[in-house]
């Protein structure tokens, strides 16, 4: 049952790139407010913005072996999403192994657990978003998987899925989807620009959304 | 049951600015330790140090409706204050609609939920404290009430009622106790500068408070 | 019951100080994994790297009358070290008592409960690691005992044991382990070394570390 | 600012048996779905249901010296209340306080903190609801009030207001919306049982209560 | 976005049958250790063992609409499953909704947000795993879908899985592994009998299982 | 540093057994209010009391190995105790270790993780204290400790000491404090059982402590 699935489909990098552009909240709009992961999910740093592949990890609760395995599954552009088949915080990763995914091109990890050395991390540019920061240590047992369907913090991911991630946390957009979702993301981002002027200017969204009515309807009552 | 109080009274504003300057772990104290909202309401920005005018809303879990319609009741100085009627991370408010609160003179967002793009908010430099930070969108289906009584992360708020936020958290103050509430704090700030001095001068609490009696008394040993 | 236990042995300056360079996750794992802090135990600003020995606090909740009597028994190098008796997260530590600590050469607190003041500690360079951020005022009417065995944070400390604290967490070091534990720490420092040029280079865990063929053999398929 | 208020209105007896034989959900309904208190309230063994007046007491974390004052404060059929002025799970009330107030006619007990002698409460037949169950002990020091507002487990109550507890939770009801209340929710719970007996039949909800058309037009489509 | 899957594919009655016999752990082990939710479900009584084909539900949060449209669906010997969209405890699910999906030979509900009317459900027998006990009630104003994929309480779900559930918690089947899963559990069963005798009669396990060269190699010391 | 230790010290069985009768509330606050595991800790059934030595296990999160080797080291009277390593909710332990165990004398299980077959357990009368219920499965790959000191769920516990455990709770109890802590304990039960007469004949403790003058003297006001 512990298997390394190796040539993963992955989703044209320039609609990834534009993703990772348009930013979590908008995607997670775009494709219908799905796709988010729990909120516990946390930046170790302020600022980082990527999207990217999913190399998705399926591994036992405080043993991290199966990173190793992962990175060498690793293509320019992915991202690591390491899910704990229970509930851990234990520290899975730590500058050593971000050495040796950033040699690889990885842009970043998601990972429902812990992770260690954010000092390093930061100063070396390698985003992770966690539910936990701990030096915890774990140990090389038992094996997991690799490139199979995980539930990570509460979303459904499949290998080569994208992960959209910034400093509102991590969404996960279907690789058949992607185009489709993209189109939605930028249109929306268009639509939103002309709106921000209209309400910086001071209109209401009572009316730029026509919502009197409604509100009206529904049995809304001043007084 | 879905109402709207248009016209709420407000303390003075003079008043509600130096409550600003003293922050919350001094009013706090002044009015006799009361008045905090639970911890686990933070700042998404550190450094922010704020103080407001409630407007209150009442809002159904996942349903964003009625901060449109709060903030048509904003003056300037006042400080939204959002309660869901059940517990709720989901990401109710946003740049767009901090644009629009901007505008009208708002100084912040206190919410018992979730708040995103968190990267803009802070550019903006608009403060929010929250329960969580998601992405997870919000509907518009559902009525609840703005200007009512509400109790928001342990605390009850009346609007119209003083909100002091920084660092440390959140406080409510009750609006007529305010001038009271003003002048405990800037006395106690006062006392605490002479302290501070002794202090750092290497003088020991035990002796500037004189506890050592008392804690003999009750029976402290030293061995 | 209530005691202040007056002299108590401590570690060797130069080797604690040199095992707040080795950081947490390194003396961690170079004591067999053991000593960690709960991960809820998190730094209120980042970059604070310290070590120092542990001035324990037995506390009752919401009461924080026995900081006082532990500040009289700081050595210059110290680490105040806090245990409620009871889950608590008030604010029992603000910018006053780091004015004291910090006059009588304390170099930070730990502490299972929360604290306030979070701009000043922070403009003051005294890092606190904390369960909860909260304002919320505490009492002096119960006794506790400082220099008692504690657990904080789900980790058993002894007065004079070695607290080492950065941005990973909180580790504590048995005092007459400080020694073997820094060499531990220390070799592997200079290991690590060599194994990140390497995996800078492109080279892999996987084959660095031998781990191929002790995969293979416990089942793993690549496919 | 500690006061024991002596004199408190309380509703018509007959009404708060009637708000009883209701029970939590249809009450909680009957009033707009409004006045429940957090769900992390469960009672100490199943199948108590009961309404009272509240007697209400703030008090400090881990002191429970104002159960004593609160008691002399009891009439029959009111129910205590209890709300840690900061969270707090000690065990302030066990099966001597218990004694104490059944022989003033008391109900029961609702309190957001925890309660201890579970096995001798529930012989004597005295119900609790609470956050935790923990012999951790609490001290007498510190004053707190009785009879004042307060925010227990989320929910605002004043002292007089209808407590309703059974095996869903507690829901206050405001003493002067006390009869309003009753009539909706023995009108509501008439209406149910002629629902049930058609759901029971097999009839769809979906038909019972016309719910197709507006699935259609929200565009609900059957795949 | 928000569909019905009318017609959905479920294993053979008498194979969920057997797995409801053979229970959680036994299912969940001969499965891989896999499948099983989060450890927050918990049953609303004690000693409810079931299995049956899952028909699940996708709903917003606080809005329980589309359990009606669920009820629908079911046939026989189903089993409801219902995720929230975002983290919710209302309580979503009551007496009259059980009674019309009894009526239907559903057998039961797993539900990771909030269910009410307990002690109407635990007369009714129907069983139900959730994550909270609640009376906050619903709207119904915004769809879901129904025999969609989802993620409940961290696991996920197909329709037609076959969900096992009693005292230890809920557990998820892949519809095409049913057979080979249920094979495997009596299988495990079997073994089981013949091992607890042993233990029975004091045999030690570290003996039945040869344990104890393998633990000398890996350097346990006896002191 | 994985070590068995083989002959541990136990205090005398007519006192623990005697402390057992006591109960946890009454032997927690006649040690000085202090041993108390954490609120989390919670029975699997209710009606259990019992008190033993502890036999304890530190082990690895998800790995359950070492429960095998602690078995072995069992004595009649003596409670199991596991404390994770780091924190983890895998079900641990089912029936046939309890077979096991039970053969060799073993009073029950504290552990600071899962336990399963709930239903099993419950038949065969041996109590469990856990922080959670769950059927999640196991490995035996890594070592751990036995009979060593432990934090379990916030409390230390070196193995000989005494565990006391009802449905209120765990406590423990230091060895060598043990007939002292039973003094005190049978002493507060004969006092308690006056003091129950007393009030449940209506008398307050108001009164039969004397808290009037110091609560007057404290500024308590009636209004």
């Amino acid at each position: 049952m512990a298997v390394v699935v190796q040539n993963i489909a992955r989703a044209d990098q320039a609609i990834i790139d534009r993703l990772a552009a348009a930013g979590v909240a908008t995607v997670h709009e775009a494709q219908g407010r799905k796709g988010m992961l729990s909120s516990y999910m946390r930046p170790i740093y302020a600022g980082a913005q990527i999207a990217g592949s999913a190399v998705t990890i399926s591994a036992p609760p405080g043993d991290n072996w199966m990173l190793h395995v992962a990175i060498e599954q690793l293509k320019p552009g992915d991202i690591l999403v390491l899910a704990p088949t229970s509930p851990c915080d234990n520290g899975y990763f730590g500058d050593l192994l971000a050495t040796s995914a950033m040699a690889r091109g990885c842009r970043g990890l998601v990972i429902d657990a812990g992770v260690r050395d954010i000092r390093d991390l930061t100063a070396m540019g390698f985003p992770v978003w966690s539910k936990a920061i701990s030096a915890q240590g774990t140990v090389k047992e038992t094996l997991g998987s690799v490139n199979v369907p995980v539930v990570c913090a509460g979303a459904q991911i499949e290998a080569g899925d994208i992960i959209v991630a910034d400093d509102d946390g991590v969404c996960v957009v279907r690789r058949e989807e992607a185009a489709a979702v993209l189109a939605a993301a930028e249109k929306r981002l268009a639509a939103e620009e002309a709106k921000r002027k209209r309400l910086a200017a001071g209109e209401l969204g009572l009316d730029i959304y026509d919502m009197r009515p409604r509100l009206a309807e529904k049995g809304l009552k001043y007084v």
